[in-house]
């Protein structure tokens, strides 16, 4: 974090000037409960915005109206449900997805392509439509400027609300960033979806805007993403509204680069609390790779051992494996000379030159039994390099993640 | 099966005439027990043969050696361990695998170079070579006509022995072929070694006999590996020694196209055994794509959905959950209309045209309980078709892989 980044206590979206929020319990999560799963997101002032969203080739509805409605209008709101991700529905989808941004904007006085749609939860079950449009005008009624309940009704599977803001100084004006986020299945998030909210009262450029938020998604949520693939609904939406006043921030302009370091500093927090809140994941690992042929070779290395299950469940039953791990470096697609190859623990080195280094095993499982270490690989051929954060993989994943679509259709 | 392949019960590697086999414990596996872990095949007569090694950049010792040999020389025995992989133990493995040649080809007369040797089992640790070579004599002796020790032998995480034999005819001469196979930690052999034996006293030419080899390492082991990755220790070697005086099969000449079923019907099934008894499956699942772009793309999105964890997990727990298949249909690189794709349990239409058919989620329930069943696909684009042979993945097989490494290191 640089000298002038000031992380806020209990900060979240609502943290930058003239951001509310708002949340309430539609029972789509669990009928008859009251866990939230709605929520609002809103500018009282003009902005400016982006989104990145799924590569998946098969997006929900709520990914392909919003991308359209981005396309033309600046987002202005955020509308979000969680417990049904609104995917594999169909035309219905996609006319549900419009509803929900049509009631947001007629409770709001405000265009329905200002509205940006989100969707969280089962794939291909019909959203229960007449459970959250009801309760949008209420949604309005209830902003405020906590940002706690938001962050809580988009919870899937997540066992804590994510939630960071931070304060730094652009040409010699106070400029806030605020973002909640919601975790992926695990650490893989081609199958599960991430959700993430970044509001700012920054003065910024709309192209400055766009390139900052593609540099900190590349360097945050991209990295916790093991095959590069996404989820039918990921979608990181970022808003700018300008209140703090500063000088507008323009590309390589004065305070680029500070805005850019901080917003890659939330992206990143979040992402990390994504991962070491992932499903029933024990271990966050870093997996470092550097001495590659390239950085796509670097980042081949690091995906597969990072995707790699056996790997994963190395770490589980805390087992320095390196076997294993030179096992996915081979397999990775990249160049790789074996008698070259170092594996590291935390800097303990487990392998030199391809082979045992008889480390003390004392040594190397003391790191594999701490909660977040680091798998140093350094293949001594190039200058490549790459990292991806990982996590385990848990029996109790398995476990958790059988059954669902059979008991959803028998509910 | 054609018409004229008859399969031969209890029958193995020394099924076809001159072929020969012994097994040994030599406590590599577990020290002081009576597992078998050490065995010998091999031709009386001289033979042509041709082998298929794993891809991975990161080859094993004995792999990188029969490599060697096999480019010079026809191979006429196979020496092989299981409990140690000699992978990753650098020039000491090089050399402890031709000290394995060298004593089993002294032991029964032969050149060095006419042996392929192979180890499997744990990776990084130095292979126990004092206790190998002084037993390789005794396996000279003990060589008989049964197959089922050396079968047991290289077991590893299997539980149970895979062996087959089939009878067929050439030119009005009885051909024979006999097989031995151990299985991959899971379906996904990337991390995981598969080592298959095959038999024939068939006469076949060099050529057609790599080119049936080829044929049908493609149509079974090829399908059930999920990234097309392999082990560090993957071995198939086939050898024919021609006893069975039929006229010699030739390149499309005649008898070439029975020979090749019935190699294909031998490495299938034990293909097919090798998933079904991956480490604590409880499902084998037949991933059939048609209707796709290309055959490319059907492999992509086969490959994507029979390696998808989430995907796997569910069928662990019985649940028919198209929505998760559908979307690693959609990140699986290939091109993908999703109002277009209908997705089928055994014949059960789950999904048309990307979204739910509603079927009676009994009859979806009914073919996830089968411990065998098809998930079929149809793009509906193209004629692209592909299919691949998968499992699911248990609470129990995470279980079985958190440690071993430490645990070794520690005995």
């Amino acid at each position: 974090m640089g000298a002038k980044l000031e992380k806020i206590r209990a900060g979240g979206v609502c943290t930058p000037k003239g951001f509310r929020c708002s949340a309430v319990s539609c029972g789509i999560k669990t009928p008859d409960s009251d866990k939230l799963d709605l929520a609002l997101i809103v500018s009282k002032h003009r902005t400016v915005g982006t989104a990145v969203y799924t590569q998946n080739e098969v997006a929900a509805a709520p990914v392909r109206l919003s991308l359209q409605y981005l396309k033309t209008t600046e987002p202005r709101a955020v509308i979000v449900n969680s417990g049904n991700a609104n995917a594999c529905t169909g035309p219905a989808g996609i006319e549900h997805a419009r509803k929900m941004a049509s009631a947001t904007a007629q409770a709001l006085g405000i265009n329905r392509r200002e509205v940006q749609v989100c969707s969280t939860g089962i794939i291909g079950v019909p959203l229960p439509i007449d459970r959250i449009l009801p309760r949008i005008p209420e949604l309005s009624e209830k902003l405020s400027e906590g940002s706690d309940d938001a962050a809580r009704a988009i919870m899937t599977s997540d066992t804590k609300p994510k939630s960071i803001a931070v304060k730094l100084t652009v040409g010699g004006e106070s400029v806030r960033i605020g973002a909640i986020a919601k975790g992926a299945g695990m650490i893989n998030p081609q199958m599960a979806t991430m959700l993430c909210f970044v509001t700012t009262d920054a003065a910024v450029s709309k192209a400055e805007l766009v390139a900052a938020t593609r540099e900190a998604v590349d360097l945050s949520f991209n990295r916790i993403s093991v095959d590069g693939d996404m989820s039918t609904n990921d979608t990181v939406v970022v808003m700018a509204n300008g209140r703090a006043e500063n000088k507008p921030i323009t590309r390589n302009g004065e305070g680029s680069r500070a805005f850019r370091d901080a917003l890659n500093f939330v992206m990143l927090s979040l992402a990390k609390k994504i991962v070491s809140d992932g499903e029933r994941v024990t271990k966050m690992v870093e997996v470092q790779i550097r001495g590659a042929g390239s950085q796509i070779d670097a980042e081949r290395i690091a995906r597969a051992v990072a995707n790699s299950k056996l790997v994963k469940c190395s770490w589980n039953g805390e087992d320095p494996n390196w076997g294993r791990i030179i096992h996915a470096v081979g397999y990775s697609g990249a160049r790789v000379k074996e008698e070259m190859v170092d594996i590291y623990f935390d800097g303990v080195a487990a392998a030199k030159n391809g082979i045992s280094t008889n480390a003390a095993i004392g040594d190397l499982l003391q790191v594999v039994r701490k909660r977040e270490f680091t798998v140093g690989i350094d293949l001594n051929i190039g200058k490549g390099a790459y990292h991806v954060y990982t996590s385990d993989l848990s029996p109790e994943y398995v476990e958790f993640n059988r059954a669902e679509y059979a008991a959803h259709r028998q509910k």
